[in-house]
């Protein structure tokens, strides 16, 4: 394979492991204290630890780290994208959009608590990540200018010109053959656009130099573009228990995909070629830039 | 009635004309390039321009007049919150919420867009106003802290805590026979904090004193409450055409309200009080509040 880095995955697994628990850690505080109505924070929570492997916040954590920084500093602002990652999922399933009942193996949120709660749950999760990124309090050694930044970022690449436009446009294509140009659009906006943006956090939080956010700019397009494509092969020919919900579900309804468009032996070289791609990008950083180099080679061994 | 500030109606609703003239056309500025898919743009701007009265960014500006400040400064942080408004009204409108067909005389938004589109254009709203409150390049004369504190507040409004909170207290209460506290809570969320919010973000925004703020607090607590009474009296004996709106259509499905729940001479007597209350909270300020004691007295005229 094209990634040159020496992949260890003891350690990476060790690593996914150890910050997960802290993102957990931090949920777990943050929604400690119940709130009125309890439906609605028992719906938010429900969908928030369904699962999800943390991986956005995770590369931010990696991020700011690759930059210099002490990731425990930003874990609350790293957190916020897991937030807008569970509502965007939320809203996916609904009946409305691409109607599924399982998630990761678990009942859908609306499935659990009802339509218009779990509409209303991911519009809470949406707008709890940007009480946290409003608040300053949460690390004083980060400038107010830098918070911003991040926010805006994080906004950018989650509303009308990035996720919700990406999540438009693959339903609007839906049962249309594919072509490359849409499966790009779909893709950029719905998966990478987050994760690049996860990937830049770390530089703006950090107050990083232009070169140094320009190079984790192009490391997170190639992972996050690769990040889709190995969903999709997975969702192919992965296994149903592993993905926790039933495989071939996207052909199904007939969902534009690189496998759909180009097969799975040649979407697997591609989303090769990308990870190491994005490895090459990361050439100027020191050993602090491990993680997000083995990152790169996780993505690609994962199974689900 | 209970108001004693001598109300020009002329005056307040030329002001209210100018102030909206200025909101819509941030707004026919910002949307101005079309973005792909057309469709999702299309939404976005076919509830915020489907005749809301702009009644929350205006309370925004008048406050920061109040304090002292320059109203013209801060039309796009003001702005975010029609956009929350609007994504709230859309949701809101929604099969699995509150079923309408129309909104101000026009078909809701999923009507004309389908739900996926609507629960999309709603969340893209919802983003894009975090993503202005997150840009300081808007007005360079506000510093970033205070940015923090508007957009901290602003969300704090209208998330999980607040008008979130508010939408699933009214759905979970539905056919229940109403009792005060109850119907307390979901006004208070639902519609009292984002308004609030409002009156709030001038002194923020500002960087006023301690005192200011908590008068403004008291202010748009009062305001808040008395809209939404107002609201729900209007929508028992106001006009159809007037409202926009079957007349009745809460009492059909047997919401919450102050008029079911007191009567509507007893509802009209507590939201007197309240703005009566609201004008008194200004005591302190100079004229350059008057556009907000005079808000006081519309609220209490409107038809619609």
């Amino acid at each position: 394979m094209g990634i040159s880095y020496d992949l260890n995955v003891m350690d990476i697994k060790n690593y996914l492991k150890e910050k997960k628990e802290i993102i957990d850690s931090f949920f777990h505080t943050y929604f400690r204290d119940r709130f009125m109505p309890y439906v609605l924070h028992e719906a938010m929570l429900y969908s928030l630890f369904a699962g999800g492997k943390r991986i956005r916040p995770i590369l931010a954590l990696a991020s700011y780290e690759a930059c210099g920084g002490d990731p425990a500093e930003i874990v609350p602002y790293a957190s916020t994208l897991e937030l807008i990652h569970t509502y965007s999922l939320i809203h996916d399933d609904l009946p409305a959009m691409d109607n599924d009942d399982l998630r990761r193996g678990k009942p859908t949120n609306h499935k659990v608590y009802g339509e218009a709660v779990a509409i209303l749950a991911g519009d809470a999760l949406l707008t709890e990540a940007f009480s946290i990124l409003s608040d300053p309090s949460w690390c004083r050694s980060i400038n107010e200018v830098n918070i911003l930044k991040a926010s805006q970022e994080i906004a950018a690449a989650s509303g009308a010109r990035g996720m919700v436009a990406g999540q438009v446009q693959d339903m609007l294509s839906e049962n249309l053959e594919p072509d490359s140009e849409t499966v790009q659009f779909i893709h950029q906006h719905k998966t990478a656009a987050l994760i690049r943006a996860s990937a830049r956090i770390g530089p703006l939080l950090y107050g990083s130099r232009r070169d140094v956010l320009d190079a984790m700019t192009r490391y997170g397009n190639n992972i996050g573009l690769a990040f889709q494509i190995i969903d999709d092969i997975l969702d192919v020919v992965g296994d149903a228990e592993e993905m926790g919900k039933p495989v071939g579900s996207d052909e199904r309804i007939n969902k534009m995909t690189y496998p759909r468009l180009y097969g799975i032996a040649k979407s697997r070289e591609i989303a090769e070629r990308l990870l190491s791609e994005a490895v090459k990008c990361l050439a100027d950083f020191s050993s602090e830039a491990d993680p997000l180099r083995e990152i790169a080679g996780y993505l690609l061994s994962r199974r689900s």
